[in-house]
């Protein structure tokens, strides 16, 4: 029995997601290399081997080591490399294929002077996000650093990697594909112009909302996202699925109502859902609450959001029949805004199975 | 040598703030019943002690078990009780003084119905938050909830017990002592309404921002502040410390830089910091970036702030002449926005002498 705040997964949706994504790499004919920094579980990961995933995408070195471990041998560490830690990056790169993304010559040259073990690298190719990486346009930088790869012993020049995270900021399906569209010809241009000398270039893209919505990877070697396995209200708002693909759902405890103002208070806080948030009809929403019935919930009829977050509160607003008909002691089924935070901060999952599985921590 | 987002605990700082809180509890006799969710921490919990400290305050059942594992004999779950954990609260009941809060006839039925042993019970009560519990002010459901206490063999009630959250919600140190005023007003009102029946009422009163700010503990039992034991940027914002009280410090490493646009990227995200901001001259900042030596920080100097977080990335705005003197491999010390977030985020702490201490997991 449920008594207190527990991340659900179900592992059907999962593998649904899973196997469309893997599919449509298929039949794009790009390598699938998902991104694992969603669920950060060695049991979650070992689903992706059903659809033949051998070649898998972290966000750090711990993530990467953790991995390893857990019998994974090809790991593209997505997230500019951090020459502090080059001698875990060495010690990886001795076991398994491992491949960085560097973006300046220092980080070129601070690992170049301390790896002993080749390492794939790709340069980290910004198309308009902005985050970080060297702009996809800035054809001086970027003939900079390759020259200074191809003086590189043990960083072995791959391609150019691009998360395309504007995505995110979209209003509109047709959006996100045109972002993918503006990168693919971004990365195609870049790759023409460097072919001369360096006429192996793969080029590898990520981003959960365009891996979604688009069927066309034409010019891309492989594709990244992670997100996609789980979803959550975050990528139902963008359109990249439905409320009902989300495969995983935190349920929460009621302990207290306030009828006068139409809220209920629920044992699940910041340290259970994080606190990023999407505005529906001009209000912040922090979750969408569904009914639970047992393990399983139901995407058919939303109940009321999660309007505001403290340390372990979750004040949830909420119209009055649904309102009534909550008693305390419930648990009620939340859909996360960002399931890979809430994952993160859960660090473990039960299935609707029953089934308990571990994560990294 | 760090070399990956490690937390950072100036113990000096820590046990300066405990003493400073003790010692006014202790001249405006009030007990000191400091709330644990800040740290989560046996180690730094032990350090208490040293002032004297038996009794504290946990946000959730789990952390009760913890602490009481760790010796703690006498604690009060500041939250609404939730029903569905009433056999583990019973157990902890059988070992330790518990105390908990309820806010509802449902709750107090359930668990009376349910527990054998006989648990301390405040009355959760709202002096204007907003948050949850009950109105100070609606003496009709107070009485109902009293004489509901009353008839309970195991609920034994104590009092009243309010968090003035909405001390954080404010823009000068003298809304902050205001609130304070007008919440013991409210509550010593109460009290004495309720005094014929009830003549041994006790006043349970906690936020760092008031408790900080305030001398004049006058009426209450006692204080709860959590939070002053580490500080953060909201609370300097607020006028509750300066920024050399701030115990802990995140340090991240410097992956990347953007001279165009000023900004540095480290790694350190939200699944380091959690995302609560503050606002400075009209700007959202994630957090505070000073210079760091080794394992200490120093808070004379602003180099910069935090000014978006995605997962693993942080992105920091700096003004040129500190930006030209950061390089790619510098470890920057991070000042927290809300260091009960980042810590629990964390899950331990290396102190400045290099100390490894553990967390609640």
């Amino acid at each position: 029995m449920l008594t207190q705040p527990t991340l659900l997964l179900d592992k059907a949706k999962c593998m649904a997601s899973i196997e469309r994504m893997a599919t449509k790499a298929k039949n794009a004919n790009v390598l699938f290399r998902p991104h694992f920094k969603t669920h950060q579980s060695a049991e979650v990961g070992n689903w992706f081997r059903d659809f033949s995933v051998e070649c898998i995408t972290v966000s750090s070195v711990k993530m990467a080591v953790y991995f390893a471990q857990n019998g994974w041998k090809d790991i593209t560490i997505a997230f500019p490399a951090n020459i502090l830690e080059w001698s875990t990056i060495n010690e990886l790169a001795s076991k398994i294929n491992l491949n960085i993304v560097v973006e300046s010559t220092d980080t070129i040259h601070a690992l170049e002077q301390n790896l002993t073990n080749p390492v794939g690298t790709y340069v980290k190719t910004d198309t308009g996000y902005g985050r970080t990486g060297v702009n996809a346009e800035d054809y001086e930088s970027m003939q900079a650093l390759l020259k200074e790869l191809k003086t590189c012993r043990n960083l072995i020049f791959i391609g150019f990697l691009c998360h395309a995270g504007h995505t995110y900021n979209t209003d509109s399906k047709d959006e996100i594909i045109n972002i993918m569209e503006s990168s693919r010809q971004q990365l195609l241009a870049l790759k023409t112009f460097m072919a001369n000398d360096f006429p192996l270039i793969q080029i590898s893209y990520g981003d959960t909302p365009s891996c979604s919505l688009s069927h066309n990877f034409e010019g891309f070697d492989e594709i990244r996202p992670g997100n996609f396995a789980f979803y959550d209200t975050m990528q139902a708002s963008l359109g990249s699925c439905s409320l009902s693909d989300i495969a995983v759902a935190m349920a929460c405890p009621v302990v207290a109502k306030h009828p006068e103002r139409g809220e209920i208070i629920i044992h699940g806080g910041a340290v259970h859902f994080s606190k990023d948030q999407i505005t529906i009809e001009g209000r912040a929403q922090l979750g969408t609450v569904v009914p639970l019935n047992g393990y399983n919930w139901d995407t058919s009829k939303q109940l009321g959001y999660i309007a505001k977050l403290s340390q372990e509160h979750g004040i949830i607003k909420m119209g009055k029949e649904n309102f009534d008909k909550v008693k305390i002691g419930d648990m009620l089924g939340i859909l996360p805004v960002h399931s890979c935070l809430t994952a993160n901060l859960m660090k473990g999952y039960t299935t609707t199975e029953g089934e308990l599985l571990s994560m990294l921590i």
